[in-house]
């Protein structure tokens, strides 16, 4: 028993090495910024260990060590705006403690006690408050802090130390070395950039979403016959949401990628400044176009379902749309990758004629769209007079009324089938209790009493819907592309360029994440 | 114009004044956190200023300042999140520092700088690497940073400083003081709890949505003629926003508030551990839902609309079964926010009635259905052969017939309308550059041939899913109560209680987030 235990115990690290091994593999920046970090700080050390430096900074060089250990972040951006909201907060902390030094200066203990305390609580409770505007909170968070920290270091210290200024001195000059080995590691040293992170997830988005609707569309149409595999079926439907979960999770990730690229300084070369912004509209212009693809999921998971035999009808042109959708959304996906200006005809012909397609189904099956017990009824009438009227259009309604028949008896069919067994098991009909049982199937057998069709109405709508935001998310597309000055498209083998790039995307997605600064290069 | 310039500057201070009552207004418990801050810090400043303190501490005493000013935080869980991380780091660091100079300890000069140097370096490394660990970035990011903190700064120091032990328990006293400090102050003196700021902004998610499901379906079925005032429209389309998009965009501010409640002690005074996540959960649920309303609201602003005349006919059933959700929103609301079961029969029987309505309506216009142009034809069939056969039921198909044309007429009249004047202007379509204006009409025409009935479906559907997933809802909201032991619903009185509260709400809304003292003492 005890060899087991020892084992066991001697199995922990070894499972927490595979951990941080993992973590290291699915990005080897974060090695390299640990391993960036930990050359920072032996560096800083060494103003301490070493005499010379030693003798110039003294004591004072803990400061450089803390400035280290908090400024250095894991992006250029991050760093620049911490390192300069360190500089800026100390800096004003230690204008406004020699200020008040200076009226201080002369007076008796009580009254300098007083003094010390007052300004203590008054600049405490401002600099609290401000920290609750938008604008500061925003930017300058940390800056506020720094600031209050100084401050009250200083102006505390004052009261027994007289040589205020040479603290306020050392102090500045040590946060200032310290911020100047933050820039250095992580401006010149293998730097990841928070703006080549926000491309590349925009990258991302796209192809994350042209992924979703696809399989979403294929999903939707899939036979039933062959879709007998709960675990496939769960599986293609989980990997239906990652694609849109994370452009509609990307709000503040996208937010604070854009605010710290803003900082860097490496696009402001090319052009004045970068529209960092224009990213982030972007990616509410695509949370909006995802709300759709999320509706669409929605008819894949709802209750009411739309019988096989019906959707089978409108499989190839639904299919065509999303994967016309899709290819847009590719071939943005490449243009913004490679910094280059989409064709002006990237919603191509083959989409409308898709949408063509579609409405040409729709408009044939009108039937579908009635109630189906009053679509009998209907049905029976319109076959009685035709009868009695003896029209020769006889043959061809007989057919299109053959063609309806299967369909009712589809439907019936598929109704019996649903209520014989209970409603389809989900994970939540485990989990809830008895007292929502009846409810729940009141609300599922009156939804069942809704045209069959409706659903698919639904579907077909929000396809057409989504073509429709797809516009608009080109337009802004094409808003970046103006202010962020991609080069133009080389005309004559724009086509060869797109191929090659859907072709590597899977392969360079991975690689762009992976080495920044390679991607950044080319 | 020396005077005019000096009234401007003059009037900056003001304008900022007002900016600042203004956030002070919007939440008076960001002024009392100021206050409370500066009470800290100057009450922190005491043990520098006043002698015993410090001749007790002495210098340290600065460690302390800093303490309170980094770890003062404006919810009591965060205060106690980042203060036990700060003591749980500096706790841990000071160990391995003294362990490590317990190895160096009686070493050469330069074996000892060795020694010292390796160490930050490794130390440095592993900690940053650490960071990235999902399971420490979530809880014990800020630990991990003083822990590195911490380290360098002793291990560094006592390369020159021999009584590292007495460095390291000064540290861990004052940082222990600094703490007791923001603790007394966070969780004594007039607290914020994290709890209570999620609890109430639940009941504002159901609130807002419930809002803004009234206002789309309003919205979606009002008349054209009233709606002629733009401005008046677009205040009414911001405010269906404002309600589902504060849910869409919770994910991170509930998973913060939920990780900071789970600190604080106040609840598990009456149940072992409050179920926090439980309102996470919660919280993904009601994202969920609020898809469905995200492309509700779509619908409004598609760019294919069903006519008035057609949407007219389904207007009271849709108008009621929003009703019906937007009650059952609301009394969820109201017994979630004063900790009690809501109703076994929450998801009514009017609800039910309300769908069944809508059923009935749209199988009554089964014709609207169909592609116009078809319908127009096979309309004018059964006409002819209706006229033929010459039977009984003439009065009445021809009833439905008028009916049905008056539709038609509508429909063409619109499209006519349509076609007359450009894309109905928003604010995209002046952003738009040139080239995209002839894709946008492309498709706009293509999508007006559809069947107009077509985004009604849509519209439909979307409604009988969203009463599905209100269930999904319901269920959720039982799981909590059932967790978190909420009292159960005081029969008799029960419907007085929903009454009562769903009148108070907005009263109390507001309230709630203003005093969560007084909330807390219900």
């Amino acid at each position: 028993m005890l060899t087991s235990l020892a084992k066991t115990v001697g199995r922990i690290p070894a499972s927490w090495g595979r951990h941080a091994w993992s973590i290291g593999s699915e990005d080897p920046r974060r090695a390299v910024h640990a391993l960036k970090a930990g050359t920072a700080l032996t560096l800083v050390s060494l103003l301490y260990i070493l005499e010379p430096f030693f003798q110039g900074i003294g004591k004072n060089a803990m400061w450089a060590v803390m400035t280290v250990v908090v400024v250095l972040e894991f992006t250029a951006g991050a760093t620049i705006c911490k390192g300069l909201n360190r500089g800026l907060g100390t800096v004003l902390a230690g204008c406004l403690a020699l200020l008040i030094e200076l009226v201080a200066a002369g007076t008796g203990k009580v009254l300098r006690a007083f003094i010390v305390g007052a300004s203590v609580f008054i600049v405490g409770f401002a600099a609290t408050y401000t920290r609750f505007f938008p604008a500061i909170k925003k930017s300058y968070d940390y800056g506020v802090l720094i600031f209050l920290l100084t401050f009250n270091l200083i102006t505390v210290s004052s009261y027994r130390q007289q040589d205020v200024v040479s603290l306020t001195r050392d102090r500045l000059s040590t946060i200032a070395i310290g911020c100047a080995i933050c820039l250095f590691m992580s401006l010149l040293v293998l730097p990841n950039w928070s703006g080549e992170d926000l491309h590349s997830s925009t990258v991302g988005k796209f192809q994350g979403l042209a992924t979703s609707i696809e399989a979403c569309v294929n999903e939707y149409f899939r036979d039933q016959d062959e879709g007998d595999d709960v675990l496939g079926k769960q599986e293609a439907r989980a990997s239906i949401q990652i694609g849109y979960r994370a452009v509609l999770d990307s709000k503040s990730s996208d937010e604070t990628l854009a605010h710290y690229a803003s900082w860097e300084p490496r696009h402001s070369m090319h052009c004045y400044s970068y529209p960092w912004q224009k990213y982030v509209k972007l990616g509410s212009v695509l949370r909006h176009f995802a709300y759709t693809v999320a509706a669409l999921h929605g008819c894949l998971e709802s209750e009411v379902q739309t019988p096989p035999s019906v959707r089978s009808l409108f499989r190839g042109p639904c299919t065509r749309v999303a994967r016309e959708v899709a290819k847009v959304l590719q071939e943005l996906a490449a243009s913004i990758k490679h910094h280059r200006r989409c064709a002006p005809d990237v919603l191509s012909d083959h989409l409308h004629e898709a949408l063509q397609d579609l409405n040409s189904a729709i408009r044939s099956q009108p039937r579908l769209f009635l109630g189906s017990k009053h679509a009998c009824a209907a049905n029976k009438r319109v076959l009685l007079m035709e009868l009695n009227s003896g029209s020769g259009k006889l043959s061809a309604s007989r057919a299109a009324l053959r063609s309806f028949k299967t369909d009712a008896t589809a439907l019936s069919e598929t109704r019996n089938a649903r209520s014989d067994q209970p409603p389809p098991p989900s994970d939540r009909s485990e989990r809830s209790g008895g007292l929502l049982r009846p409810t729940l199937s009141k609300i599922a057998i009156t939804s069942l009493e809704f045209s069959e069709a409706l659903p698919f109405a639904a579907f077909a709508s929000l396809l057409v819907e989504m073509v429709v935001r797809l516009e608009l998310v080109i337009e802004e597309v094409k808003n970046l592309e103006r202010v962020a000055n991609f080069r133009e498209l080389a005309t004559g083998h724009n086509h060869l360029i797109v191929d090659l790039g859907s072709k590597e995307k899977t392969r360079n997605s991975n690689a762009a994440a992976l080495h920044p600064v390679s991607a950044a290069a080319e």
